[in-house]
């Protein structure tokens, strides 16, 4: 089959590799129906050593099962399904608290000799507790909408959730890619009235304020930690959404958190060491929060608005290509052309 | 009057001042009955610099009310009262969410111009947000209790409930001072069932153990994570409340925390800087929270259950000296003879 690998900082290859087969009795096949790349995915595209073997890419994919293993038993062949982009047996202690990115048993695709899904095919591992049946044809118009839930409109929803926001709580989202936009979504679906968006891409904001946002904020740094406490009467908001990773992205967050709020952060950190002492976030009483979202855990609960056609999640896919055309899908999405680009099999 | 001065590390004395007066319409003017010594008075203790005027100490006092200013309206003259180590108005946003620490009006004692507890008589600014009256005789047994209300009691119940504590909650407390012995004494009060106190001082972990600790482990660093884990199957605990302050402390609390759990620190931070990425909070979906404890929003809750005896934090004063004698209770308590010196007037 074909699958996209990387093999160094800005070398993407669509190659040959031999098809994914039943290795557990807890597997399955999935032939892909639409696949996408990631903005996680540009990290290593940024900064990969040189590797000749490569290594698989993607982790968001919906398609159709091909075969399971023989202890499989809620999905079958022939499913559509979408696979949460960590993949858990869904019966742990960690994912029975909704924690399946801790699952004792899981793991993530295109990780530790489990393929990713930029490909034709792939192995699923834990098959039961990952893939969740979509009721809709191979050839629906909602597949766009349907592939955010296997990553971006669930990390949103989690880095919402965990800010435990409300109609009472004002929002900043930090980031205008994919995730933070979700994120908006995420907070207009908790119930929140005010929604900042900082991000300085115009078609992205637009399509923000379109997913809830209320104001937008394209300034960055002081300045925009400045107009954001000039919008909220000097004290910042209840919550801010961190869905860029970078260091400054959460330098920005403890400017614009109010006395006693949380950040809650879904980009993943580029950075380890930060300030959480008393000038930061202690003196505040700010609550830090977040991490890589269990997705599978909300994937019940954001389906039927997708279904009902509610909510157009799909709208942050800006590009369609075909696996042929990988390299240029992640080329399109560092140079900021796309926003996030679908794969179309 | 007599009150505490601090001139340096290591330098307190007890001098002679001028009293105290009504400054502000709503100031009160209190005389103080009982009064103690703070684990975070030991900070400037071990690093001031020198300062010939010196400075005010103290923030924890109870005492009776000599004189109010007119515009104080929920106190009067002859009140036996509690003040909040933070003053506030009691009426501004950030009050009414029951943040009285980022009150818009409030502050510190012992600092920016405002006097320290440790003195025969204080003003206390902004009197009717600060000041709880206890109904009870300026003689009575259960004042040593009644005074950690102004501080450790509220500080370690803070630790408690921004760590969202169940029933269903295991706990870490990390210190077997005060503060971790009231963080002990909350987590149980909120319904922990299991309660870890990690310290090595074992008068006060047998204190920790009266007080609802269900394990005590000694040991500190690899060695005690090492022990935590294997109390509670490998993975940690749900809660970890941080009552030291120390950088060892924060990466002690990474160590012990579970999955999807919460570090809630009280401990004012001694660092600014902290590991807070993927390797450490991220990765884990780890919440980070606490800071200066509110505790005037937790009087009303936990007065009644003082008043009845059915709890005694006062437990927490092992040593009782008058303000002359401010000096050595400084001494026992950085040499660890005493657990907290009570001043008593």
């Amino acid at each position: 089959m074909k699958a996209a690998f990387m093999y160094g900082a800005g070398d993407v290859r669509t190659v040959t590799v031999p098809d994914p087969t039943i290795q557990e009795p807890t597997d399955a096949i999935v032939r892909i129906v639409r696949a996408c790349v990631c903005g996680s995915d540009l990290h290593p595209y940024h900064d990969m050593d040189d590797a000749a073997e490569g290594v698989p890419m993607g982790h968001e994919f919906l398609g159709v099962i091909e075969d399971i293993g023989g202890d499989v038993a809620t999905v079958k062949k022939g499913d559509l399904v979408v696979a949460a982009f960590a993949w858990a047996d869904g019966t742990c202690e960690f994912c029975l608290d909704g924690l399946q990115t801790s699952c004792l048993h899981g793991g993530f695709f295109a990780a530790g000799g489990v393929g990713g899904g930029q490909a034709e095919a792939i192995r699923v591992p834990q098959a039961d507790g990952t893939l969740v049946v979509l009721p809709v044809a191979e050839d629906s118009e909602l597949l766009p909408s349907l592939l955010t839930l296997a990553d971006v409109y669930g990390t949103g929803f989690h880095a919402a959730k965990q800010a435990r926001i409300t109609a009472d709580t004002t929002v900043t989202v930090i980031g205008d890619g994919a995730v933070g936009l979700m994120a908006v979504l995420s907070a207009k679906r908790l119930g929140a009235e005010r929604i900042i968006l900082m991000g300085r891409h115009t078609a992205r904001t637009d399509l923000g304020i379109r997913l809830g946002a209320t104001d937008v904020v394209a300034e960055r740094g002081d300045e925009g930690i400045a107009k954001v406490l000039e919008l909220t009467g000097g004290h910042g908001t209840h919550t801010v959404l961190e869905a860029v990773g970078y260091r400054a992205a959460y330098d920005q967050a403890l400017g614009v958190v109010r006395p006693g709020g949380v950040i809650s952060r879904v980009g993943v950190p580029q950075y380890e060491d930060a300030p959480i002492g008393f000038g930061s976030l202690f003196g505040k009483n700010v609550t830090l929060t977040g991490g890589p979202a269990p997705v599978r855990a909300y994937i019940d609960e954001l389906l039927p608005d997708i279904l009902s056609g509610k909510v157009n999640p799909g709208l942050v896919f800006d590009q369609t290509i075909s696996l042929d055309e990988a390299a240029d899908g992640y080329k399109a999405m560092d140079s900021r052309q796309a926003l996030k680009s679908l794969i179309r099999f």
